[in-house]
């Protein structure tokens, strides 16, 4: 099997939206990410630190998931990183409530021995630095890095931010930080430049609106599956990153054509994922209500016209 | 050959957008409708109206495209219809400057004799009580009548309105609109209170975030294509429907099926409308470049996910 490496926050969210609120609940990147990969074939580990306030029970939820939690720092006397949010009606919009960088402020990230040949390597958003410590890390050269980031990173962290940028395959940004990013407004544009920037492909995230793939003159869309619901976005852009990496990792093939099924099963996961708060609905998900899903993707975007 | 009824403005619009801003130009949802749908093999009629300061130039355009003009009244000593617009930095939203109706205050349709069997009936952006008239003169039913309406009728003629949609088998209207005469935030939900309204298909323009068609519990959704620069969104909306509606009139197959490839088609038209101002690039494209982007959505698109 092959081997997914996983670097992200592990934390606690309280989040808000038009259709209610929760307390302190299981969240961050590296949770979403983990969770998502998890279904599919392959073998994860998460890097991350917590705090000793995390409960037991969420650890053991991932580690129910077959993911190898032995990079989990957990810091003595420490509290674990906390984020809260505010949704727009929209739910196009947030405001970050808190933030309390807590143990991440000097995470120092330690990458298992068994992982430092992982296949794929998904860098979860965090501080670009702690991006490159794992990468520094790495005995063999992955197959494939994919590195999620956001407008934060590139307000405070911009020359750190391009200099991880350059060691990876994939990055994955929404579609106002691919403009921010490359200072060019049209996305083909904005993707073009920051290919130039080093990643050979980029992913630009458009929430409820889909997922486009660049890769030098080839471009491809998937589409958000229209919900009748949608009740929390927390953890989408995570869990659609989860899902393209897991896919990777699993079918060992970084062509064009199977980085298009990479997404679509990103696009896959991540409808599930908003459909309840948080991880609720991601932790109860089965095999079999994804692979109905992917259908309904199919006859969602697949046509017949002959050219 | 099959014949397309079109109903809708010939009209002079001014246009500004950040690249640049024009005179009095060519204009009107049934000119963008029947340009774009003379990409198909079919026989096409416009009911309009104009006032006799239209230039010959503009209707011997229309009669060049192999566009019937029989149905578009002059009105002597009349002023055409005259819209003025000023498109934002992002040009998703625009403000309009001036709207003149002239004309079009009093129009009363006509339709040409040779076309009361017409097998599509193609109903562009006009009061709802002229779109009925259309219908009341139809002397065969139509295979399909397709009816495309925006916000203003919903706010000053809505009873009008939803008894002629009550009358149409497929209604195009953007995301907010659909919003506003659903009083749904969904768009799935919006969707399906519009069906019950009347019109079995109803299709969800998104503008650069594509288009979406329902029927039923059916869904399919066509992405616009990426493109480097957008210069002018005018008549893109319109230049859809003609598409659409030219696609299926050509067709004779109002198949779920092939409603699919009428929405690509219609993006696809669409996705040339915009790259110039007005009209002009609808002007002088040719078929072979509607059948290379026709390929480009065809890889925008398509996966091989076996499920």
């Amino acid at each position: 099997m092959n081997k997914l490496l996983i670097v992200g926050t592990v934390a606690f969210d309280a989040i808000e939206t038009p259709f209610g609120k929760t307390d302190k609940i299981l969240g961050g990147a590296a949770t979403y990410i983990g969770l998502s990969a998890s279904f599919f074939n392959l073998q994860s580990a998460i890097v991350s630190v917590v705090g000793d306030d995390f409960p037991q029970e969420h650890l053991d939820l991932l580690t129910s998931k077959n993911i190898d939690i032995s990079g989990i720092e957990i810091v003595k006397g420490g509290k674990t990183f906390f984020w809260s949010g505010l949704y727009h009606n929209d739910l196009n919009s947030r405001d970050t409530l808190v933030t309390e960088l807590n143990v991440l402020a000097d995470f120092q990230p330690k990458v298992p021995q068994n992982y430092k040949d992982a296949d794929v390597v998904m860098l979860g958003n965090l501080h670009p630095l702690v991006q490159s410590s794992v990468l520094d890390q790495m005995e063999k050269k992955p197959k494939l890095v994919v590195l999620d980031t956001m407008n934060f990173w590139m307000d405070c962290a911009l020359p750190e931010l391009l200099e991880v940028i350059k060691r990876v395959d994939v990055i994955t940004i929404n579609d106002e930080e691919a403009r921010q990013l490359s200072g060019e407004y049209s996305l083909v544009k904005a993707a073009a430049k920051i290919q130039e920037m080093g990643p050979k492909y980029v992913v630009i995230k458009k929430g409820e609106h889909g997922a486009l793939l660049f890769h030098n003159r080839e471009v491809f869309f998937a589409p958000a599956l229209p919900l009748e619901d949608v009740f929390d976005p927390t953890g989408a852009g995570d869990t659609f990153a989860g899902g393209f990496s897991g896919f990777i990792a699993q079918s060992e093939n970084i062509s064009f054509g199977n980085m298009k099924n990479a997404i679509i099963y990103g696009s896959n996961l991540a409808s599930f994922c908003v459909e309840k708060f948080g991880t609720e609905r991601m932790e109860t998900l089965s095999k079999a209500e994804v692979a109905i899903r992917l259908q309904q993707f199919k006859s969602l975007t697949q046509f017949d016209i002959e050219i």
